[in-house]
C-alpha cells in the first residue's frame, strides 16, 4: 500500500495513520523524497482502503500488491520523466542516447569523444573512472582526477556526465562532477550503496544484476526510491546464460516488461547486452522497438586501442550511422503508437 | 571444407577426390540435395585448396572452419530464399508471416483463422495436430484427421500449412498435406528425425532447442542439409533461463548472429519467446529490427478458449494491429539498409 | 488420482468407474502394465475418495496431486526394485554399478571391458552403439552389428547390457540383445520414443534432459509407466548452466529430491555430470551419500584412445580404486541409516 | 608469476626485480600479507624464470598461468590451514562445522544456540546481524548491538563468531567481536569490500556469487590475498539455474574443482545450497565426500519461528543427528584417502 501524504501533514497525523495501520497488523515506513512524502504500508491482511483514506494528512491511497511498491506502475500510471536540466530529459516520451568509452583514458580521448557527441547532437556522455574488474591486477580506472578532467571538458560543451560509483564513500567527492550516478551490474544488490544513493539528489541509473531477476531490479530501485530519491533509470544490460556465442544475453522481454510494471524510464545497454561490436546495432534497434526510453552505448575513436571492452565498442563512424537509424526507428514507433 | 561438384562429375571423379582428401588425412561425405552435389571434407590438417580444386568434377572449393559447413555463410554468401510456390517466398528480402492457433481444434476454428489470414494478406498458417506435451495426460492433438480437415480448407484459400512432425514414421502420411514441416524445440536434437527430414523435398522449419546453443541449432540444420534437403528455416523461440517473469527468454542476439553466420532464413517466434500475450507485439517488432526474415505467431479468435497456450496467443484484433506495425517496421528497416 | 484395479475387474466395472469419474468432471485413462491394472484420474474438482473406492473392481484409491502420478511416491511408498534376473537388482536397498565405454568400438575392447567388470564384480555393462552426435559428421556408433557382437561376449559372462535407443523403430531389432534400454538426455522429451518404450517389457533408464527440470523428468517417466512399463530408472546426469569450468553441473540436489518424490530407483552419471576425469570419483562418492541407488560410469582401458568422451572416462585402475571406495561409502550410509 | 621475497629483501632489491620484469614487458605488484612478501608479475611474454630467480632478495619464483595467482595451488601445493586460535582450525586435514541461525534474533536465541553447539562439540557459530535483503522493507538484522550481545555470550563459551560484513565502513566497529568475516553471495564482486578485507588480520569466508563462476570466486579471493590477507575460506553455496524445485543448485563439482585449483579451504553451505530443510542432510554428506573442509549450516531451536530462512533451517535434533553422520562420513573419507 502506498499512502501519499499531504505536504502539510503533521507529525500527529502521521502517528495516527501508523497506529491505524498497526491495528490492522501492518507495518509502515515513512518516505521523504525530493518531491513528496509517502507512507509505505507492508502487510498481508486485507484492509478496506476507505478505512485509511479519510484520515487527516492523506492525499491518496493506492493498493500495490507487488513486492516493490513506489517504483510500481500500479499506483503511478504516468511515466516518470528525468530532467537533467538544460533541456536534457529522459522518459515520458523523451528519448536519450548516452555514449562514450568504457574507460576514461586521457584528455585527448575525452576531447575526441565530446566532439563526436556534439556532431551527433548527443547530450550525455558515459565513461568509467572507477572500473569494477574481476581481477585485482587489471586497470581500475583514472579515479577522481580522471573525473575532474572529464568534467572540465564536458561542462563547457553542455554535455552531461554519467559514470559508475562503486561505494558510498565515493559519492561525496564525485558529486560535483556527475549528472547521473551509475550502479553497475555487480553492485545491483549492494544494498548499502543503494541506500546511500537514496539520499542523493541526482539521478541514478541502476543496472540489472549479472543474473538478476526483473523483480530484483525493481526491488533494488525501491531501495533508492524509499531512501528518498525518485529519479531512477532502470537499465537492461543482458543476463548470464549457458550460451557461449556472445558475452551476455540481451533480454528484450525485460525491456517490455519493465516498461509495463514500472513508471521509471528503461534504458538499454546493447554494448554489454551482446558484447560483440558487429551485433550492437541490431540489438540497439530492437530495444527501441521494444519500448526503451534510451540507450547507453560504448563508442571510441579507435576501439582496437581502448583500455577495456574494445570488442563491444563502436567506432565513431559506425556509431554515427546507428544514431541516424535509431532516430528513424523512434519516429516509426511514435507513428505506430498513434494507431492504438 | 565444402567441395561443390559439377553436375556431370563421374563416380570415378568422386573417388579420386575422396582418395586425395584421404591422403591428407581428411574424411569426406558426399551430399546430394534437391539442387546440387557436394562433398563435405572433415579434417584438421591444413590443405592447400589449390591442390584439390583442379581435380576433375569439381566446380568450386571453399574453406569452412565452422563446426557446421553447408549451412554456413562462409561459403554461400547470398541469402537463401525458400520458395513455397504460388508467390510465397521467405528469405533473401522476402518477409513472411505465419500465424494460427497452437492446436488445430475444429473445422470452425480453422475456417475463422483462414478468414482472418485472408483479411490480412497472410499466406502461411501454423497449427499443431501432433502436440508434444510434458504430461501423457494432456491433449495431444487431432492427428492426421485434423491435418486433412485443415488442408481441405486451406488449399482452396491458397493458404500454405506449417505444422509439427514428431517422428520419422509420420512424415509419409503427413506429406501430401504439409508445406513446411516444423521440428519442435524438444526435437531439435532428435537426430533420426533430422536425418529423415533430409530426405524430404519440402522445407523444414527447425526450432532451437529449449536450451540449445546457436551452434547446436546450426549443426542440427546441417543434419537436414547434408541429408539432402537445402530448404531449411532457422527459428529462434526463446531459451530457458533462471528468470520467472516470463516463459522463455527471447534471444534477440541469436537473431542477429544466425543471420550473419548462416545463409538460411531466420524466423522469430515471439509467442513462445516471451509466453505472455501483452508482450508479444514488442518482441515481434524487435525481431524485425534485428533482421528476422519472418515471424511465426499464435493467434486465435478467442485465446481464452484455446485448447493450449492461450496465455501467449493474440486475438484477431490484436494480431491485425500488429501485422500493420510489422509491415511499417519492415519498411523502415529496408529504408535504413539503403543507408549502408 | 490413482485407482488400482482388482485383477478380476470386468469391462463393465471399468465402465462404471469411468462414468462415475466423468460425472465429477474427471477424465480417466486406463493403464495396463507388466504387473497391474490402474485407472489414472485427471481432474481439478474435489472428489471424496470414498465415493469412488466402494465401486466394484477397485482394489485401492490414492489421491496424488503431483503433475506426475504413477511414478509418485505419494501413492506407492515402498521403493521399487528393478530385477534384471540372475541376481542383478537395482533399488529398494540394492545398489548397482554400470560401467563401460562411451562407444562400443571393437571385439577386443568389449573383451577387455568385460574382464575388468568381472574382476570387480560388476554385473552391468554400459556402451553406445547408436550415438547421438551434435554434428552429422561425427562417428555415430557401430549400430546393430556392434550390439550383437557385444552381446555374444556379455551373455556367457553373465553381464547385463544397457545401451541407448534413439527411435521407436530400433526397439524390435535391439530387443533380444538389451537388458536395459537407455533414453539419452537429448531424447528425454521425445514422447513417441517414451510411448514406444512403455510397450516394452524390459527396464528403461531415463536420463534427465540437458536442461530438463526434475518435474519434466518425472513426467517423462510417467509416459513410460502409463504406457505399460513399470520398470524405470531415473538418471541424473548434470544440467547445463553458465559455468564453463566443467561440462555439466551435476545436480546433487536432484538425487535427493528424486529419491523422495518418486518410488523409482535413482541412478547417478558422474561421468557426464562433471565431464572431467579427475573429478569423477568425488562426484560419484557424493552421489552415493545423497542416496543414489546406482551409478553409470564411463571406463576404458585407455581413455586417451577412446572414440568419444575420453576426457571424462576413467581407466581401469582408477575405476577399480573408485569401486572399492563406493562400496565403503555405501556401507557407511547403511550404517547411518540405522541411526534414524 | 609469483615471486616470493626474502624477509630481508631491501627496497633496492625490489626495485631491481621490478625493473627486470619491466624490461620483459611485465607489470608487477608488490604484496605484503600477514605472513610474507611477494611480487606478483603479470605479463604475457615468455620469461625464463632463471633470469629472474637469481636476483637478490628472491626466495623463490613460480610460474602461474591461471588468471588468479596467489590463491592458486600451482605454486603453493600444500593446503592452507586457517587457525582461529584455542585449537580451532580449518583446512589441511582439519574439518570444521559452523552452525547457527540465519539471523541473530535475541539473547535467548543465542543462549539456546550456544548450548546446542557446546553439546555437539561445535566451536564456530554463524549468525547474521547485517542482513542483505532483496526488499528494503524486510528485517535487516540487529546490527552492531546484536553482534555485541552475541559476542558477550559466545566468548565465555569459547565459541568463535562468523558473521557477514556488508561494507568497508562496518569493519572497524565489528572487528573486536568477529572471528571470521563473511562476504555474502551478493557482495562476491564488491571489489571495494574485498580490498578492505585484504587489510584485515582476521580470516574471511568468501561466498561464491549468485551466478558466479569458479574462476570469478578465485579472482575475488585474489583481491583479498593480494590486499594482504592470506586467511581466506572459499564457500560454495549453490548457483542460480532454471530449476524451480529448490532455491539454489548446490554445485558439488565446484567443491572438487576448488579443492584442486586452490590451496585454500573449501566450505560448503548446504542450507542455501538446496534451500529446503529435508534435503540439507543429503547435500551436507555429499559435500564431505566431495572433499569439503567444513560446512556452514543454518540451525534454530524452532525453524518455524525463525525471522528468516526458516524453510532451510534444521532444528537442533535434526542437526544433532547430522553432525554424527558427518563425523562418520569424514572418518570414512580419511580411511579411503589412505588407499591412494
Amino acid at each position: 500500500m502506498i499512502i501519499q501524504l499531504k505536504p502539510d501533514a503533521t507529525p500527529h497525523d502521521l502517528q495516527r495513520i501508523e497506529e491505524t495501520l498497526a491495528r490492522h497488523g501492518w507495518k509502515s515506513m515513512p518516505v521523504q523524497t525530493q518531491y513528496r512524502r509517502y507512507l509505505v504500508g507492508i502487510g498481508k491482511r486485507e484492509i478496506d482502503l476507505r478505512q485509511i483514506g479519510h484520515l487527516p494528512g492523506i492525499a491518496d491511497v493506492f493498493r500495490v500488491t507487488d513486492n516493490f511498491k513506489l517504483v510500481s506502475r500500479k499506483w503511478r500510471i504516468e511515466e516518470t520523466c528525468i530532467d537533467l536540466g538544460d533541456g536534457v530529459r529522459i522518459g515520458a516520451g523523451h528519448f536519450a542516447l548516452m555514449a562514450g568509452p568504457c574507460s576514461i583514458e586521457s584528455e585527448q580521448q575525452v576531447a575526441e569523444t565530446i566532439a563526436h557527441l556534439e556532431e551527433n547532437g548527443i547530450r550525455i556522455m558515459r565513461g568509467g573512472v572507477y572500473k569494477p574488474r574481476s581481477s585485482p591486477y587489471s586497470f581500475r580506472g583514472l579515479g577522481l582526477e580522471g573525473l575532474k578532467m572529464w568534467h572540465a571538458q564536458a561542462r563547457p560543451a553542455g554535455i552531461k556526465i554519467i559514470t559508475e560509483v562503486m561505494m558510498p564513500q565515493q559519492i561525496e567527492a564525485m558529486y560535483p562532477y556527475v549528472d547521473i550516478f551509475q550502479v553497475g551490474a555487480r553492485n545491483a544488490q549492494n544494498f548499502n550503496l543503494l541506500d546511500a544513493l537514496g539520499e542523493v539528489d541526482k539521478p541514478v541509473l541502476l543496472k540489472r544484476g549479472i543474473s538478476g531477476t526483473i523483480e530484483e531490479l525493481l526491488q533494488s530501485a525501491e531501495y533508492i526510491f524509499s531512501g528518498g530519491n525518485e529519479r531512477i533509470l532502470l537499465c537492461e544490460r543482458g543476463i548470464r546464460t549457458y550460451e557461449k556465442a556472445y558475452r551476455n544475453c540481451f533480454d528484450i522481454n525485460a525491456v517490455a516488461i519493465l516498461k509495463e510494471r514500472s513508471h521509471l524510464p528503461v534504458i538499454a545497454d546493447p554494448s554489454h547486452g551482446v558484447g560483440l561490436r558487429r551485433y550492437v546495432p541490431q540489438v540497439a534497434l530492437a530495444s527501441v522497438m521494444a519500448g526503451a526510453d534510451g540507450l547507453i552505448m560504448e563508442v571510441h575513436r579507435c576501439p582496437e586501442e581502448a583500455f577495456s571492452d574494445g570488442q563491444q565498442t563502436l567506432d565513431f563512424k559506425e556509431a554515427g550511422l546507428l544514431y541516424r537509424k535509431l532516430a528513424l526507428a523512434r519516429q516509426t514507433l511514435r507513428q505506430m503508437d498513434a494507431w492504438h
